[in-house]
């Protein structure tokens, strides 16, 4: 469904707006790992997350008219503000559904990037209904923020860049996974262009719902759906259009614990000086504190996102 | 003295080596400062400041039998990282002196690059005898922080890299400056590359030496020489080599206050996810809250070092 021609298609499209980001690391986590690690470091392209990719690869395969009628997504994080930027750097429209509840902050942010934020009550109100009568009225076309094949093929992209900027032979990669867009997108893009590169889904305690789908053969949900620190990556479960993706080209998930998280943002920021969100630092605590589910002298850690508040993160780096 | 052969000799040897740092930007910065923001972010150098860049520059340019020997510098910060990592990488040694009282995470890093550590008693020894005799003893080569031809070609590299990256006919570069290695080195660049562009020094308050020494055509010094929280910054003077350069090729000084420094490193951990230091802030604090001074549509400020303690950062960041 996803073909190689779609996903470099999609990066000629996002390649003159998105933020190249290097490969980062330090000697001082190679010692920790007792491996070398890469870091992607998506946390510092444009919103702060790797969604802009997927967002700006959906809205830019769509036609004049249907932009300007404008998108509809449902996101209170990293999602929203992607689709956002995205829509106002194409001229179009967004209209963004939000719980009335989520941080300030991200509501303020998506406003600020000119989208239109509608508000729901989760108590009372129904976000689905809401946003089908809105996107019936003003033939709104809704962006998923996974289950989308532009938006994987978008996503995809960081493994294109990956790939472009490590020649080794062997290398595990490690993807922090919530409905597994970003996970299946660089799936797919390295079984081409690296096919001896193992790409692994990580997870938090509790959530791991893409380790556990990915070992019974079938998409298995979370029984908890919130409580945890790393909200960015916290669904339901994979998606349907990515998890026959990832059965096909991921190796086995890894689990890490909340502590690990915190940890591998502090890591990050002594030696990186980079900021990363819990949910965008368990694969880089995979890669630092879980060597035993690794083989080879290479890890590649994807750093999904940086958008935390400042709460949180001088909890994580306080230690 | 440094020629444009020279600058481009110096990236040639460091370029497979160091970072090539991308361009960061954020809308939400653009909006604060009233003009576009670019940031250049050395905090994400190797040694997390842009003294590798330097170092290495220094270092490759000696013969095998001078690196053998063994280099020496006097440092409690960045330069001592960057010497010591530069050394460990041409197969060379380096003995750092450092006080007795220095920072304990920064002792233990410089060894950890690969450098003896020799520790002195501020208030009982003197530092330069000491270094003297070591020198003597065993042959080192002295590398000086900023006063050194290869060391301020080195630092050229990030003036390079930025007009490469960077078109626009009309931009004022703001460069983080202490003994003027950074800010020269900038200068030089520029002033070949991009003649029409302005580059200006950034203080703290109280150490604006670099600032009253434009305006009165001589090397001015500060009178406090510590108590600032931008420490990777203070020197008593800039140096003999660089100010010559600096009044040749620089716009006037700019300075801030401790409070925007602040805001700025809370501004680069909200909005572009990168860790500053307070001295390596104070070019984005410039570019955020000081543009009565500047003209033009577009500045780039140089984030020149991220090596800030976890309580340092925290403060920032809480506001």
């Amino acid at each position: 469904m996803i073909g190689l021609e779609m996903i470099h298609a999609a990066y000629g499209r996002i390649q003159p707006v998105i933020r190249q980001t290097p490969l980062l690391s330090s000697p001082f986590l190679d010692e920790i790992a007792g491996r070398k690690v890469l870091i992607k470091p998506e946390c510092l392209q444009h919103t702060g997350s790797f969604k802009f990719r997927g967002a700006y690869a959906a809205l830019s395969a769509m036609d004049g008219a249907t932009l300007k009628r404008g998108v509809i997504a449902y996101s209170s994080g990293n999602h929203a503000q992607g689709v956002a930027l995205a829509a106002r750097m194409l001229g179009g429209s967004a209209v963004i559904i939000m719980p009335a509840d989520a941080p300030v902050s991200k509501i303020e942010n998506t406003k600020a990037l000119g989208a239109e934020v509608v508000l729901y009550d989760r108590a009372t109100e129904d976000r689905d209904a809401i946003g089908a009568t809105l996107s019936e009225a003003r033939g709104l076309t809704l962006v998923k923020p996974f289950d989308d094949p532009q938006v994987i093929a978008g996503q995809a992209s960081v493994g294109l860049e990956i790939a472009t900027g490590c020649s080794i032979a062997e290398v595990e990669v490690l993807v922090p996974c919530g409905g597994g867009g970003l996970t299946s997108g660089i799936a797919l893009a390295l079984a081409e262009a690296r096919p001896n590169w193992r790409v692994h889904p990580v997870e938090p305690e509790d959530f791991d719902d893409a380790a556990r789908s990915l070992i019974s053969g079938r998409r298995e949900e979370n029984i908890r759906r919130d409580g945890s620190i790393c909200d960015a990556i916290i669904t339901p479960s994979v998606g349907e259009i990515t998890f026959p993706i990832m059965r096909t080209h991921c190796a086995a998930g890894i689990v890490v614990s909340e502590d690990e998280v915190l940890r591998a943002m502090a890591m990050a920021f002594a030696r990186l000086k980079i900021v990363i969100e819990p949910g965008g630092a368990v694969a880089l605590a995979a890669a630092l504190f879980h060597g035993e589910a690794l083989e080879g002298d290479t890890v590649i850690a994807v750093a999904s996102g940086g958008n935390v508040d400042a709460d949180m993160f001088a909890r994580a780096v306080a230690g």
